[in-house]
């Protein structure tokens, strides 16, 4: 259709191509496939778990015996012992690894204790051996994605945590652009939300840390310290999280290094003994406080303090 | 090993046999086998609508124009947009199975804003997109066992409901036995008992259902009778499990017909208005009192009335 030029509809089709562009713009960045690759990954990663357990008890009834804790190999060795024929010591040594105990099961499974499957149950078990078989292969590959764009998206942060933090970081940010303009106490606690407002509703104790707590550093170290660790983390991620978004340098190296000799530094440290907490008639006039070492003053509860009690206690995550 | 008859040795074995020999009986009955393929099933299909939802969240980013109700066509539709040759129309119509639909698929597939893919997202996303599609597969040979097997185990129950009704009514139970001895307020509120506890102990309003919920005949019927529904099939159900493990025939017809009259009368009758809650202060002599209509009186709870209110008001399921 040609249009006159300077009429309505000329600029009405302007103006929709250029809003067109603009969306074709926001969606053209890497980041919200990086978001959707991560969630893909938690939410996959919950049933294949679900899937190992389930397949742990459902194969116990007709395989008493047998103690694997590994989805892998459990997978394999149902889908083994469901074939027609008797499956040789060989072939199960294969899949546990283990000559021992691959004569074990072998021995075992001749005389076993265990319900004989009909044909109909043969089926499905071995169709809910084979989903958990491809829900590890799809995580494998989402893995592997995740891993290819966390470090083209976020190299200085994926440098200091991993890949799958880092995207999990972005995804509770939403955007690189909001992560990259939070502050570090922000970052810290970004996947923590439900206890933070937990504590800020109805005065439990406040999170420590979020999604941080995968950080091996973290979940290892001595519970008194976890928090300033955590703490640290976050403070050198939030810069090398600016440097992801807006200067694309690679400063990961030099941020490790004095992060490490942070950590070092805290870890020698004597750890001092908890403040006590006083008891409820006080608390009216401890408001805002300071309590020694605590990174968040256990403020006074907006309302109602007497819930307190009633909600279980906070273990974070 | 000889042992001696008569002597220590022999009588250990004979009580080890007899132990195993006991353990194998118990295992032998196909009822466990039912109960962990409906958990599989149940677990299995929120993965899937997990899956789904990721999926169609995640598809959106390189086709926002995209609008399938249906986990199956879209996932088939994901893996046939990532194939490198632009698909014909003749292709996506096999898959919505509707032309105009098809055709205007089609046409914005060629100029969609949407991100491009690039290489490693696409691997990502088709395997996403077949996984999906494994799901379904494994949710179809899951229900295809559970049939079999509630029509072998629990014929009376899965003629009145269904298949997986009865199944996940076994499931709740724990096993056969438990099942056929119980009650049919019980049987009536099997899956409920969450609710059921936060009644006991915060007075919330008490559950009228459980999985029986499921029914399309009480889920459909209007709000005032679907307890009262969900009652008689309770009734009735609780007879047919009693013939299904005790007597093993089929009386599944006869009790299907009465329960239909009855169902019919419930639902000619006028409904009564609800009879009026009194407010709290009076609440300390109503307790144990009648009220009208509703199978569970609003007896006061056992302790702290108060927090009642700071409980979500309870939707059952």
């Amino acid at each position: 259709m040609a249009v006159k030029e300077g009429s309505f509809e000329e600029l009405r089709e302007r103006m929709l191509a250029s809003a067109k562009a603009g969306i074709q713009e926001a969606y053209s960045s890497e980041e919200y496939a990086l978001i959707q690759a991560i969630n893909a990954y938690l939410e996959t990663n919950k049933s294949y778990n679900l899937t190992y357990e389930r397949l742990t008890e459902w194969f116990g009834i007709y395989f008493p015996e047998i103690r694997i804790n590994n989805a892998k190999s459990l997978a394999d060795l149902a889908l083994l012992l469901t074939k027609p024929e008797q499956p040789s010591t060989e072939e199960i040594k294969r899949i546990v690894n283990n000559e021992q105990m691959a004569k074990i099961i072998h021995e075992k499974s001749v005389k076993t204790i265990g319900r004989k499957m009909n044909m109909d149950e043969k089926k499905a078990v071995i169709e809910f051996a084979e989903l958990s078989n491809n829900l590890l292969r799809v995580l494998t590959s989402l893995e592997d994605y995740i891993k290819i764009a966390s470090e083209r998206l976020l190299p200085n942060t994926t440098y200091l945590t991993d890949e799958k933090i880092a995207a999990e970081l972005l995804s509770k940010a939403g955007s690189m652009e909001r992560l990259a303009t939070m502050p570090a106490s922000t970052v810290q606690l970004l996947g923590a939300e439900k206890s933070l407002f937990k504590h800020i509703k109805f005065g439990s104790k406040p999170p420590k840390y979020g999604v941080l707590f995968k950080l091996p550093v973290v979940n290892t170290a001595p519970r008194e310290i976890r928090g300033r660790i955590a703490r640290v983390y976050a403070t050198k991620i939030s810069i090398g999280l600016k440097a992801d978004y807006y200067t694309k340098k690679f400063i990961g190296k030099e941020l490790k290094k004095t992060l490490d000799e942070t950590v070092q530094k805290i870890r020698s440290a004597p750890i001092k003994p908890k403040p006590q907490m006083q008891q409820s008639p006080q608390h009216e006039q401890r408001r805002g406080s300071q309590h020694g070492g605590q990174m968040h003053s256990h403020g006074k509860p907006h309302f109602d303090f007497n819930r307190k009690r009633s909600y279980k206690k906070d273990r974070r995550r």
